[in-house]
């Protein structure tokens, strides 16, 4: 059996609340439902984790070793600046997907930076929710074709 | 009915003959076809274009003008050096995702720059053959998010 | 009436404690009673936060949402590094001012650059506790001015 | 009897087509039509060629050399890319200049460079399809001043 | 008693004319007039400047030596071009402080380098016509510090 | 009827005294002399201002507000340096083209970078004394296809 | 009696279990042991702290003023982004030694730089846990030497 | 019985006729010529291809894989701008020289960076068409070297 | 008969009055006296200018054309900032020598580039007033030499 | 039986002389001395070597191939500046440790890049003549525990 | 009769010795043996240097004046730091090839860039112990070339 | 008496010989047999030293350490990469002069930075043989002043 961990960053709190126009109005609760339907439906273990503070997300993406085959994350403005983040995944060995619903590319240029992407399996923005699903379809695939192997 | 283009650029008509620790055994007929046969099923136009001349594609592009609703974009090593391509895409007002098989974050530096990335609905890399998978699901997704507005 | 908020960063809880002859004397417990008895004259509610963790510092801006004015921010170390402070300002939609103690500008080169002061309504450094005052006068004087637009 | 070259680059055959707002509603036949009539006037030869290949370009300028007295050339995205076509013109020994639709200043920081510039006589920018008319008649000016030298 | 001067450099005479809606609809006029009753009422001595010519500001900061106790000067371009200024400023040894009526760093990036901040004794930038009145107010209060110790 | 005013920046007035072999023999009077009668034919009123000083560009283009109704400029070498111009060009409101004797992009690298130009109508440079020409046709153009929208 | 601190950083606390082949297979508990009797038998206090959270790291270092004489620091990832953690050690005014594992320049670019190093006592990399036992020396001999002066 | 393969990219096909002070007076015809005498002397397979489009250099590449041995290319142009001819080399997986005939390093900065060197086996320039003649000793030295292995 | 010039820039007017212990006691009055008696011995003509506004600086370098062998300048702040300097330098067609009281290298960052230097027969810095006699007997030499040839 | 080489570069040898504020008062052989006191305590070998020569560095490294087991460098000045030391260090295939009496990131910004730094077991700055002692423990630790491997 | 001196520096005396993988088993007199047989057969004089020192490399270089023809030299290392080598070279004014036994684009960034490369006759890496029969072969034939004209 | 030594580097003892259009054809022993003379008339004791190997003159250096006044150097191709030049001279404390016979700014860009000149007393460039008469007066001028002191 599967299992997987989906880790958000910070302010991810507050998505379907603040500017609506851009990050649609789906709640961050209403995200994590939808996948938790299709992870079901597809026999596969989900766990979720949001919080604001860098050290929190590294005691999470720490308890998951051994324990979790894949993440998928979206760590907000920590993709930009958190070292931290990254050595708790590269030291985890766990396979990650990095994503976001925005593209980081239309945005400030300090956002076109990931200290995350080049140990990532991949990595998906500009979906809005949609990138979720995405994540997921694609996290599974990746878990699928290794498995053959 | 929506209409969708995918267009591959230069050296991705060897998908599955070169490389295939990197990029796997499919060919890009494979590819193609299985995108094919998800199009038909949800009533979809798939259209599909490979060149390996950067005028080529960009001439293919002018063609799709009020003709096709989104385009999917492989541009290859195209993606780090054609404003041709840019400006093509841009001219033509259609939407497109622009996706990769691997992740480009994990390569040389010139392919860190993307001339595309800035101006599409999103980006997707690194999941191998699946990424025109996750790249057709999320256009779609954007395509029918936007006729609901 | 008028609600403000004044969000202090790290080590500023030790104000008047360290290197006096830098940062003067008065700690920021007289800093704050003195924005309080300014603000209470005023008829303004004012309410202060401190703390050394960058996602504390997100959690109190979060909360703040549709409850507060205007803020009066001294984000310290973190007005260098970081992103997630950024969005959390610009998410919760609160016109700020950046304000800092010592004139970042004669400082250490990395200290030249904010993350904050792009977006913010104005910023002011160097006057020592006296910034507290000048940042209070001016968003106030600013709220004043959009009223009457 | 003066011979002339106009030569457009990549997307310019979809003029008064594409986003008229920018680029006016004229076609590049129209533009064309309007400079051989100015050109016929004053006895002069001008030859016309579009393409959107980088290769086809340089075939084109290669042909040139010893047949053509001046060559106007709006390269549009391949000013800012093409070692080749920079080449090309250089080995032709032909004066030109170069000439764009759009202030390019004005636009993406990558169109600020020109490959093509620095051995150009002269350089016009952001007059529209007026453009044209004022490079031609600065070519014409430069060739008549070399001539009376 | 203390004698403040205030300078203010290139197209700053414009206020209150040119683009209301950015610097609002005060002359500098009327802001002088304003610190001058602020100035009377606190029995301090207030000097204006106003010049669209470096030379002309370089030799009236020279004028100032050993007459005038503290500054306040709004450099408008120049604060990002002028070395003279900063050398007149320098060479004076009077205290001052850099004031500006936009937040200079939420605008084009050659206006987020300032020569002289890191020798000011304070920076206040956004605050519209309110800056005046802030860098007034922060200047008096540190040359009272001053005078304290 | 249309005003229009021409502004030549430092060492302008050397005109066809200084290197020949770069400028031609032309002098500064003589190319006037040449618009005003061009001018003059087409109902058009033209004044012409050069200067030495920053300080004293700066005041006559502040003198031009309301009062003409496009500006063509040679700056020189503060094209290169001179944020103050750029300003009062600005907040003048009026369209202005960029015009130079030589091509910049030619020469020291300093000279490639004009802070002026991305907010020009357009840009000429490396026709000598014709590009005053090729401006005042450009500008007129732009004036006439301004009238009729 | 000396009195010593060391703090280490995000994900340290692994150690022994992630990555051996770079890290070792001591734990960090092995090697604050071993740090442990190597004080005591010189009759030196020793306390240790390890966090995942930059603020709690910033929150122990104030809590050590004037209550320890010198600092060990293994900053991990914090040491190239936190100028939180730079600020608190400079605020406490206790001389400390930045040491680490692994030999940070044989890594990633962006571990080449830390925040920390320029106002160090000295640095120490590359030695596994023996780094551990070096600092502690190095940190005492300077320590002793200070008072002999 | 060794296949070789010799491409030429843009504007080589000019070889002899443009700027014979540089490049020579030698057509490429002519430098093909005496390299096939050599190769037949020496029993090897020598073919040859020259365009002017960088797509038809990626097909020529793409057809060499599986039939060829070593691969001699001056890429001209293309050398500095084509990561689609990186592409089809790296992924063709057959040794390749690099040659010029002037020294790159002599000339204009951007021809300065090569995209083939770095996966070449060797880089020869300056020599006129005596490089190819070095090409062609040193590519089968290399091969020959290899068998021995 | 030789004819020098020596012209002084911004704030060299203060000089004896300013920051004696960085820039000596002599006024530039006392300095300009024993060149005048130098100059006086050797039959030399010496005129002398000081400005502190760019323009005048450039107006009187124009008047300087023809009428004078070489210049002594003393650029002060606008050597790092005027391209118009420059300009006017070179277009006169004048030798020069760059000359400066202090060591540029030794201070500020921008003080190290100076837009005069790499046309300037020779440059002297940091011998205070002495730096005048050492240029004056350089540019003799210099002119000396020229003659003999 | 172990062999180490300590290599110290040029200045080293004025040790204890030159600004012992800095460097400490103990010369180079006081600390080779002590140095081979605690080598023979180990039943260890040890050679020294000092030279202001890159030239003569390089000889010495040569010679210590398959004849030292380990190498303690300070490089001094020729750290930031020796590409032969760092091949002859390489090509040695030596482990060696980098040492240095000051804290080099303390220092001009030139002396934060090390070109041995990358290659080397591990690095320590800082601690004056200490830094021999801890350089010594930490090789003769790494070499014990490649040993037990 | 052709006079030529081959130069080798710092660290080509192990040649043969050290990582044999890469540089080949040839040792450096075996290498000069060679060339020394091929010049005998072609009547041409050669002599060989090596050292590993720079200032014993300069003086090589000023004894070839006017005594040598051509020079081949391996600067190793020094080709990228030793701005002494390039001026010795330029001052002999012998014309020059610069040549390396790996492809110095292939190892680590700070070899991409040659002190000498720019004013070489030609430049040859990348084939082993071949790139000196190449780099033969290219100055003779360059010699011949010369003398023809 | 004052003891003053003069220091010359890689390639100035071929100074007459190479290159004399630039360098003039004054041999080295021309110019130390002038300044021999000039310095025995004003009785100062003046030793000279040349040599090529950085080494050699990191040595003469230390020599000079309490047994000379000051020093003029003239360290050619070493001024812009000698690190171990500036520390020998910075720890022999004693004042010095850098001197150039060609305008270094007027040649390669790597020439332009200068490792010596911020610790300097004066730098003078581009008078050939008459730099060293210059640099002459101006540290014995410099010398003069500071016993005044």
């Amino acid at each position: 059996m599967i299992n997987l961990l989906l880790i958000n960053g910070p302010n991810l709190n507050l998505l379907g609340q603040r500017e609506p126009s851009i990050y649609g109005v789906q709640t961050l609760e209403a995200i994590e439902a939808e996948l938790h339907k299709k992870a079901e439906k597809q026999g596969i273990k989900l766990e979720t984790f949001q919080s604001n503070s860098e050290g929190a997300l590294v005691d999470r993406l720490q308890k998951a070793i051994s324990k979790v085959d894949a993440i998928m994350i979206n760590a907000g403005a920590y993709t930009h600046t958190s070292v931290a983040l990254r050595d708790a995944l590269l030291s985890s060995e766990i396979p990650y997907v990095e994503l976001h619903l925005s593209n980081t590319f239309a945005r400030e240029s300090f956002r076109h930076k990931s200290l995350l992407a080049d140990r990532a399996v991949g990595v998906i923005s500009g979906f809005g929710p949609m990138s979720y699903q995405l994540a997921f379809d694609g996290i599974i695939a990746f878990l699928m074709h290794q498995e053959r192997k």
